[in-house]
């Protein structure tokens, strides 16, 4: 597998079909070929060689896609950087895997001398915006314009494609690398699960340098389709986005779907045209496929469950998991099952397989499973054993092979000798008509070793109570599981990939003591 | 990729659903797991260890299917072997590769003695049927009754498969070693090339041995659909199981279609159970498209492109490739573009890439690529270069990538200078409506080299001549292209996978002689 195969496959059968549009920019698949084949040369140029780190500090573009594609067509690495760290970060992840070449567009260059003066080995800075460049920086378009194209270097197989390091919900980042194999075979494995709409639109709003976005993006690079980007999530951009261009596919977050649907001039667009909408990287959404739904009721709806170690889908529940039967069945709660090409295991911590409808960890095995980790072998070992990634997810299996994720494993509340999975708990606040979000987490108590805590945010303009959370949350599941303790807060720190931020809510509660489960 | 997996999806999403229908016998995804868990069990305790060859000589059936899994199931490798093969040539493949153990079944009995006699290391026989099994052979079912499951030993990525001979159309047998990698690979992206019917039902008629066979089985294995199986080839039995088991797909040569079709009973079947026809390994097909969609004007028609050394497809030509207009744009004569995750150029002999419409050799790179020839480093060096395979076949390229066969490079005739290619000629010789089959040879001249040469299969009845054949070919193609000589023949001799075999028709031309062209 060849991940520039992809481009040469568009090049050579529909040159003259639109590749990318950004705004008011519309490149053919000839034009964006070519401009790779020249950023490719112009990196050369600058010193990269083939297996070379390149970064890249952006939000979304027509660019960051060529981006991609050049350092590959060079048999280079993309080390796509967070755009939510700090510059201590960032520096971080750049010594780290000694990235030696970082493009950086408007909105980041703020941070070009934080970088330059902490990095160990600072990289090479390409501008990539369209001013004039700052002062000791390189010209994206002019590199570009001054570079000859150079041949497909043609890595591909084993060779190292991406390093992409993870969101750090937990721990300190670590870089997953993944080969043109596993990005290949990952995009192949989704095509012949759920086939790309032939001629299809997908909007990136997703950023691109999550594994989230970037699969998406592989995906439709193999399908050879246009890609229509968005620099991030605005609500009023992507609905003018998706009546003007068209869009018949994209993916959201559920914080985004939400905040879609309740914009005021949500009616005023036509979005007939969006016929497929992929959510994923929230734990509980039964809410928000309610109110999408019954909004826009023609809509195929699927949620997809992955993680960047497996390129990174591993289950995917489909639109006829989301149907009123299904929702009243709580197949829809379900992340759906293992995709073509991936063998998915619930299992004990010996790695034996588990009865259905018994509580382990998922483990997974497929051709889109993760090299390791960069320089790290203890936690790669840690991860992968005997070609099985350990996934630190919990979860079920029905008799059909639908998974149902009860939490992280790493999330389980141990409160008086009983496990409570947190995403139950959050799953019965949620339900709540006047909650926006929650997230439950597990504090120390002196009497139940830990104690269920409820972090809530109320919609705006309700006011809420604690016992009025606990006294909903008891209609739904058991009185161990129901929060000891409910706090109020006006917003909830997530993640690049939209996920709560629970180490950031448990620090206060553990700072100094060691919690039991870690 | 592990090949295994497909079943154990299969077991652990839909064990209740038919896995297997042969005649009167059906079994359950979950059943056949069963089986196949005990009869590697049985294979284990006769000795075979990881990466072992297992050889079957069978025709078409369920039990086919299970061994093919089973010897996976053991980290195995499967010589599945050509059952038009003589004695000698079957003793030379199991020798080649050290097939220690071969199951028989009872078409094929018959051969058992010999290769027993001729065999340098005589295999293990099994014999798959359902009569007493004779003696010195081990019965394939009482194996499965006594045997205890095994569990999967979890082959898969580069260990090697399969080792499937290749036809023999050209020189030598050679064994192509193909992985899982390959083969899962190939499967996963003909799925995304064209996604698999929901709840399909594919009809096996093809021989199993084949890749085409086996490639389409494992389609449906990776899809977790029902096979329905044919010991082979038989008009009636095709027809009956298409209306009985409402079949919905299936693959077969243009000569079997022709054969279908022209059966006096064909009208008495009900048919429109029947979605999709794949047809292949044929080189001129045009006036078989016409015919079939004049009968089943409601089927959606592909045809597919590939080699034994790609796991077989390497391009494909879809059903909206096959519609009125595009049968008279010639693109129906196309044999499509390279498929998902297969970059395929058109190169001169150095390896250049040609501009469009320029005949040059089609190489091809992409997971589907064999790992080579059995034991012969200097054929797989001269197959593959720089992971690029050297099919052999000439061809020129539209400006959509649209790929148009000229011929097999040494199926090439080289007269007074001018170059001809056989399948030119055939397909203007197919246009005549008396002309059954034909094939177009060079054979040698003392005026011109070689001569153009034609052998003529007529229709039932008719009668045509020489002077007939040749002002009917003036009317397609240029004077030095068209039949210097004519000879009609009942039938033509015919390859495992229903091509024509032009070497057994060069031969006694030849005798003695060495060929140019070679």
């Amino acid at each position: 597998m060849h991940l520039t195969l992809s481009l040469q496959r568009s090049l050579q059968q529909t040159p003259d079909r639109l590749a990318t549009i950004f705004h008011d920019r519309r490149r053919t698949f000839r034009e964006m070929a070519d401009r790779v084949a020249r950023l490719a040369g112009a990196l050369r140029s600058l010193g990269m060689q083939p297996g070379d780190r390149v970064g890249m500090l952006a939000l979304n573009s027509d660019r960051y896609l060529e981006y991609v594609m050049a350092v590959w067509w060079n048999a280079g690495v993309i080390n796509p950087v967070n755009i939510r760290w700090s510059v201590p970060e960032i520096v971080y992840s750049l010594d780290d895997c000694d990235t030696r070449i970082l493009i950086v567009d408007d909105a980041f260059l703020h941070m070009v001398d934080g970088i330059r003066r902490t990095a160990k080995a600072p990289p090479l800075f390409i501008y990539a915006g369209d001013a004039e460049p700052p002062q000791d920086m390189a010209s994206y378009e002019q590199l570009i314009d001054e570079a000859a194209p150079v041949p497909d270097a043609g890595s591909g197989g084993s060779d190292l494609a991406a390093i992409m390091y993870t969101g750090g919900t937990t721990g300190f980042p670590k870089g997953v690398m993944l080969s043109h194999t596993n990005l290949g075979s990952a995009a192949v494995q989704r095509m012949a699960e759920m086939p790309p709409l032939r001629g299809g639109r997908n909007l990136h709003v997703a950023p691109l340098f999550h594994i989230g976005g970037l699969g998406r993006a592989m995906v439709q690079f193999m399908a050879g389709e246009t890609h229509v980007v968005l620099p991030g999530f605005d609500a009023v951009q992507v609905l003018q986005t998706i009546e003007r261009e068209s869009v018949d596919e994209t993916m959201l977050v559920p914080t985004m779907i939400q905040m879609l649907i309740a914009h005021p001039d949500f009616h005023k667009y036509k979005l007939g045209s969006l016929q497929r909408l992929a959510y994923g990287a929230s734990p509980s959404a039964a809410a928000t496929v309610e109110l999408v739904l019954e909004r826009m009721p023609w809509l195929q709806l699927s949620h997809s469950y992955g993680m960047t170690e497996a390129s990174p889908i591993i289950a995917s529940n489909p639109p006829e998991n989301h149907t009123e039967p299904a929702r009243r069945s709580g197949l829809s709660r379900s992340v759906g099952r293992g995709v073509v090409g991936i063998h998915v295991r619930i299992v004990d911590p010996e790695g034996r397989e588990l009865p259905r409808g018994t509580v382990g960890e998922i483990i997974v095995r497929g051709p889109n499973v993760m090299q390791g980790y960069w320089n790290k072998p203890d936690e790669t070992a840690k991860a992968l054993k005997d070609g099985w990634l350990w996934t630190g997810d919990g979860a079920y299996m029905d008799e059909a092979g639908h998974i149902f994720i009860v939490d992280r494993m790493k999330d389980m509340i141990v409160t008086g000798g009983e496990n409570v999975f947190s995403a139950e708990v959050e799953n019965a606040i949620s339900r709540h008509p006047g909650v926006a979000m929650c997230a439950v987490i597990g504090v120390p108590s002196a009497q139940w070793g830990e104690a269920v805590h409820a972090v809530v945010m109320p919609k705006p303009g309700v006011v809420l109570t604690e016992e009025e959370i606990r006294a909903h949350c008891r209609e739904f599941v058991a009185g161990f599981k129901c929060p000891k303790t409910v706090e109020f807060r006006s917003e909830l720190p997530l993640s690049g990939a939209g996920k709560i931020l629970k180490r950031d809510l448990r620090a206060p509660h553990w700072a100094g003591q060691a919690r039991a489960v870690a």
